[in-house]
């Protein structure tokens, strides 16, 4: 699509500058393997953009990574977004990134996600807004390339559009923002163990038993259909995975623990974030997932596991502008 | 659940007749193997029931069936599981059990899920209803087991509550009513050829790819969402079938070019309507349903098949009392 359009880009003068948060998000919802995923109010990233005269793209300042993260903005994802971006509309244009990581990297709450998002949005924004939030998920995508090799849509589309989206397809990509039941918190527990997703991808296997299939997808549609019409009791009973979990639960400790820890103490529902190490409940209440969190850094310290833990309401809007 | 309940029996007097049509459904959905159906309003079975003094329950006629049906009680669904149900229930009952087949045999159109749902609600109006229409879901799924040996509810579930219907899991049962936008008009073209459901389950694989699997609840999704939100082109976009369609359409003479031509004319989706060999199309108006029903006639006349076909608009009430 992007060779033939024409793009109206209406760019802010020289000296611009924005600063947009995107929301980390929870991939796949237990159940929805590379389809489902939704947004977190906090934490998530910062993404600062100003535009020069410089005609280049500079990465001029990250925070908050440990230094863990590429300085080259050929590689660091924020930056490189932003020259795909400018690329892809055809403009040659300075730009300055700065990134603040405000969330932990490599955590299955699609780091890598939110600073793709941001940078999108916030170039997209200096250039006058030519392309709609759905236009910009196909170059959100290409972030997720360059950050974790794949270019999937399960992080980077909540992280976009905010809520509940389903990502029917890749090719061609067909995504939408599903309705939800209002007052949902959710409790994400991140513990320090290091769980790549490539490596967690690599543990799949590739053919599977048709009966979990059929399973699976009997979930799916009752976790869709419960978001879709507000019932809770459905929600719970339909979020359970049978492919996944039993092969990417070995690489949490005490992950069975920890899930009737948060069952017993209340959840909607209780799975793997993306693909790790972090987990998440799904609450009816903020003291429901306050009490969650608690429960399960205390288990994880009997463990001697250290962890963050996180409570956000669902994030119905998605990535936002948080200062011009 | 059974053993342990005490119904609520306040039996009609002795000579009480009710008559019951319960329509035909299409299970799967295309994509929606074993967890997704919807009702017709027609074609469907009738059940004429009478209360006497035998202590047995006979039958006593069956119509519109040219002899393929079981004359036994024992084995002919809609007596057995009259039967079973007033086991169910502890009853100890004469009933005159007559069956009008008023659709085909083995079509794919949930024809035994009819005769089983007819009898049931039949009979239970005939005991004082003690037992409510989700209660008389594993009962009908009985009926399905003497039929066809597989105790599946994506017929019977939509047979008996109506509208488009999600079993998400069979053990435990767990079926939900879905909302569906007005007006969908479905055309039903039912092949003369044969395609018994065991046969058409047998050729199935045990496993699939996990790339096909994904593909396949996406489109889970993207149905159910579409449904629930009425958003047409998703329902469309989303009637594909990756894993069982390639594999069930080889026994469909012409089936790739009958879902061209449907497709062509308007259809929203198309696909095998259960295990086959009946073929649906889902439309927007009753226009095109009998648009698409002559045109796929008329095709499969070029192939020296003959067929019957069916308009009718989704039913939102399942089975229902039609005469006392």
């Amino acid at each position: 699509m992007h060779q033939e359009t024409a793009y109206i880009i209406n760019p802010l003068p020289s000296g611009s500058t924005v600063k947009v948060f995107a929301p980390a998000t929870v991939a796949n919802v237990v159940c929805g393997y590379d389809v489902l995923g939704f947004a977190l109010q906090a934490p998530g990233d910062q993404v600062e953009l100003t535009l020069n005269e410089s005609g280049e793209v500079t990465l001029d300042l990250i925070t908050g990574d440990d230094g863990l993260l590429p300085t080259d903005p050929d590689k660091n994802i924020a930056s490189a977004v932003v020259k795909y971006y400018l690329n892809t509309i055809g403009r040659n244009q300075g730009v300055s990134v700065v990134l603040h990581k405000k969330m932990p990297l490599n955590s299955g709450m699609g780091s890598s996600s939110a600073s793709s998002v941001a940078a999108l949005v916030a170039v997209n924004h200096l250039m006058g807004n030519p392309l709609s939030r759905i236009d910009l998920l196909p170059l959100a995508m290409e972030g997720e390339r360059i950050g974790c090799g794949n270019a999937h849509a399960d992080n980077v589309a909540p992280a976009l559009l905010g809520g509940l989206v389903l990502v029917r397809s890749h090719h061609p990509l067909d995504a939408k923002k599903l309705p939800f039941p209002p007052g949902l918190h959710v409790a994400v527990i991140h513990p320090h163990v290091d769980v790549p997703t490539r490596e967690s991808r690599r543990i799949l296997k590739d053919r599977v038993p048709l009966r979990d299939a059929v399973t699976q997808w009997g979930n799916v549609a009752g976790l869709v259909a419960g978001f879709c019409t507000g019932d809770i009791g459905l929600i719970g009973r339909s979020m359970e995975d049978v492919i996944f979990e039993p092969v990417r639960a070995m690489l949490i400790p005490g992950f069975y623990e920890l899930k009737q820890t948060a069952l017993n103490a209340g959840a909607i529902g209780f799975g793997i974030s993306g693909s790790g190490p972090s987990v998440f409940a799904l609450c009816q209440s903020e003291a429901t997932a306050l009490k969650i969190c608690e429960e399960l850094k205390n288990l994880l310290n009997t463990f001697r596991i250290q962890s963050d833990t996180f409570v956000s309401e669902m994030n119905p809007e998605g990535a936002s502008i948080v200062g011009e």
